[in-house]
């Protein structure tokens, strides 16, 4: 029988043998006291196992609250735990309540973080994965393989109305930017109904490819609840639009999957909420984990910050998502990390650098609208910043010879 | 114009007025550099407002990774933003993005947690709440005010055949329970399809209900994608059933309140998964403000742990937990707090004597199915157990008076 398995960075003050058979028993047959009913062919089918235990270093403070350590030490280790298929099935709700539910409540764990899981192939047949990927988002804007999608996000994030919004997007699309989304604040202001925002930006967008045949990608946030979520969907297909954006996890993953499952429009998966279940490294669940889930779920852009970024992550761990984005998964599901934050194309050369990858939707806001020389020549710059990050250019070689990457670096470089 | 304002407990190694201006600008108008079109007047509408800053202690180590202090001192306070309505309206996923999104990514804090929401009075003719809440519970299980709902998890949580599952059931509403749920792992596991449980579940519990007038609730765990929670609760509804169940957390809000829309069955919220939102003291959300999103979503019942829990977390805790649902809410909303995990009936009497309150919906899974007498005796020890603590007696007093009681303490109590 099939087997799903999870991989989790924990810390106790017991053995970890014994915690993690705290963590099998509790997220699979058992209790906290012995009942009636748990035979040994019921455990035999359905108790969760652990397979492997990888023992690390120990600590003398505990990194969350539990259980108090006698001696003072709390072991941390890699425990990998799986369950079979027949617990679950393909339920990913139910799925997530095994992998992920009752466990971080244990006291014997002084820490507990997701960190991987693995589903079987079958897993291919039920979850059909994104509609578009990366082939399909490159396809609808037009955009080659060897250099990223260049996009932007509305700014200011909310205030616009939608006829000042269309002004800049077609400021946007003349100096030839691939991709365009709203901010996750901008659902539908006071002054930005929806389906206003819609007509007037696609109105752009589609006179700009009827004269140019290249359409400007748009990801309108339509992060709603279900029905309305439906309806806007319904507006930007209309409109003749190509992309729909959701806060995943202000949505949710019944939400975002119901919406995944129409694959008419590329789905633009916005993380936003996610140092909430990330920040502390010893709790919550780590992006390698995360991002199967969304790609399951069928979602064909998904966020993961950005080297040199306005917030606190490190480059390190920027890599790894855009790494663990492009892995394989189930033989396809390819999902587009969208790099964000703080970017101004100063970062293009480093980003190149330690990801070898084009494969990228590269967004910069501020870096954009900021540039001194307008929209048009943040644009450019960023086009620049990238040509010159794939030559193997450094920062200082791209400005000296590049006019918009130049002003780009003496307004946004340290 | 009416504002949503949210309290947050933060840390930082900046002066709390820059770092709650940072969160200000980064939830609204502003990035990290100005942009044009950022005016004063569009500023005045939609920018965030700090609203109140309360200094609290000082420490010498970030609770989370984020910017470093330079004299090694970091600053703890709890702050108060608000936003005008005009920014998101009743869009409920975007309001979450916009108090609990990319905040959680600020540098500047090394600490961050949602603490309290308040909306303003309009939000109640968007929202209808729950639609049966703590009276519609009790009618529908013919449970009077003056003593908690009682209930149980079907343990083992998950291999049951439904048949075995009726069986256990059948003992149950014999033996004078009011409620009885799903475990979250069961959602339809290979041995139990969903709609096979709830058939002879409910052909049970309808047969009980004919023969005395009382109808057990059967929290069904309907957790799935949408359209097959629809099925389930369908299904449930078909077959004279009054309760489906989510795992909130992993269905997610916008699913949630598709399936609370439909208000023909009391929802159960369970919130696995919820340690991970929580368990650090720096980094997540409070239950307060979290119980009042899933009242807005329409929850009936809500998870709320309990006294002396099997868990990591403290009775403190619970009791807020317990007040924070019971508090009003837009003038109702009433969610009835569930209370479970090793629950058994000797935290009755402290439970009772810390809340004064009986509007419980009060689980015991193995203390009921593990009881030396059976289940029979152990949902009698519940009864009894509360009956003594209204009355204002200690464990031992009441195990001295009730037989079943007593066989309780002596196979659970300490």
């Amino acid at each position: 029988m099939e087997r799903i398995s999870a991989t989790y960075y924990i810390e106790t003050p017991f053995t970890v043998e014994a915690a993690a058979e705290v963590l099998a028993g509790e997220q699979s047959s058992g209790t906290f006291v012995a009942v009636p009913g748990e035979t040994a062919e019921l455990k035999q089918r359905f108790a969760a196992r652990v397979e492997s235990i990888e023992k690390l270093e120990t600590v003398s403070q505990p990194a969350i609250p539990g259980a108090v350590s006698k001696n003072s030490t709390y072991q941390r280790a890699m425990i990998t735990v799986s369950w079979s298929i027949e617990n679950f099935g393909y339920n990913l709700p139910t799925m997530v309540s095994t992998l992920q539910g009752n466990l971080y409540e244990i006291t014997q764990f002084t820490g507990l973080k997701l960190m991987d899981i693995e589903v079987p192939a079958s897993f291919s047949k039920h979850f059909t994965g994104p509609a578009f990927g990366i082939k399909g988002c490159r396809e609808l804007t037009g955009v080659e393989a060897g250099r990223p999608l260049i996009g932007t996000i509305i700014k200011p994030s909310i205030g616009m109305s939608p006829e000042e919004t269309a002004g800049l997007v077609e400021t946007l699309v003349e100096a030839g930017i691939d991709f365009i989304k709203d901010d996750e604040l901008m659902g539908a202001a006071a002054n930005s109904p929806f389906e206003d925002r819609v007509t007037a930006v696609m109105k752009v967008i589609n006179s700009h490819a009827d004269k140019t045949g290249k359409k400007v990608m748009y990801a309108f946030n339509i992060s709603d609840e279900i029905d309305l979520m439906q309806r806007n969907y319904d507006t930007v297909l209309q409109h003749g639009g190509t992309c729909a954006m959701m806060s995943i996890n202000s949505v949710g993953l019944a939400g975002v999957k119901k919406i995944c499952d129409r694959r008419e429009l590329a789905v633009h998966a916005h993380r936003n909420g996610w140092g909430m279940l990330n920040r502390h490294p010893l709790l919550g669940i780590d992006f390698r984990a995360y991002q199967k889930l969304w790609r399951l779920a069928g979602v064909d852009q998904l966020h993961v910050n950005g080297i040199q970024n306005k917030f606190w992550e490190s480059d390190d761990s920027v890599v790894r998502s855009i790494e663990g984005c492009l892995a394989p998964m189930l033989g396809g599901y390819q999902v587009l990390p969208v790099v964000s934050s703080g970017q101004w194309g100063g970062q293009a050369p480093e980003t190149y650098r330690r990801t070898k990858t084009t494969d990228l939707l590269y967004m910069a806001g501020g870096g954009i609208m900021a540039h001194p020389a307008g929209p048009a020549g943040g644009v450019k710059a960023l086009q620049q910043a990238w040509k010159a990050a794939v030559e193997g250019r450094s920062v200082q070689e791209a400005a000296a010879m590049y006019e918009e990457f130049g002003l780009s670096v003496q307004k946004f470089g340290k």
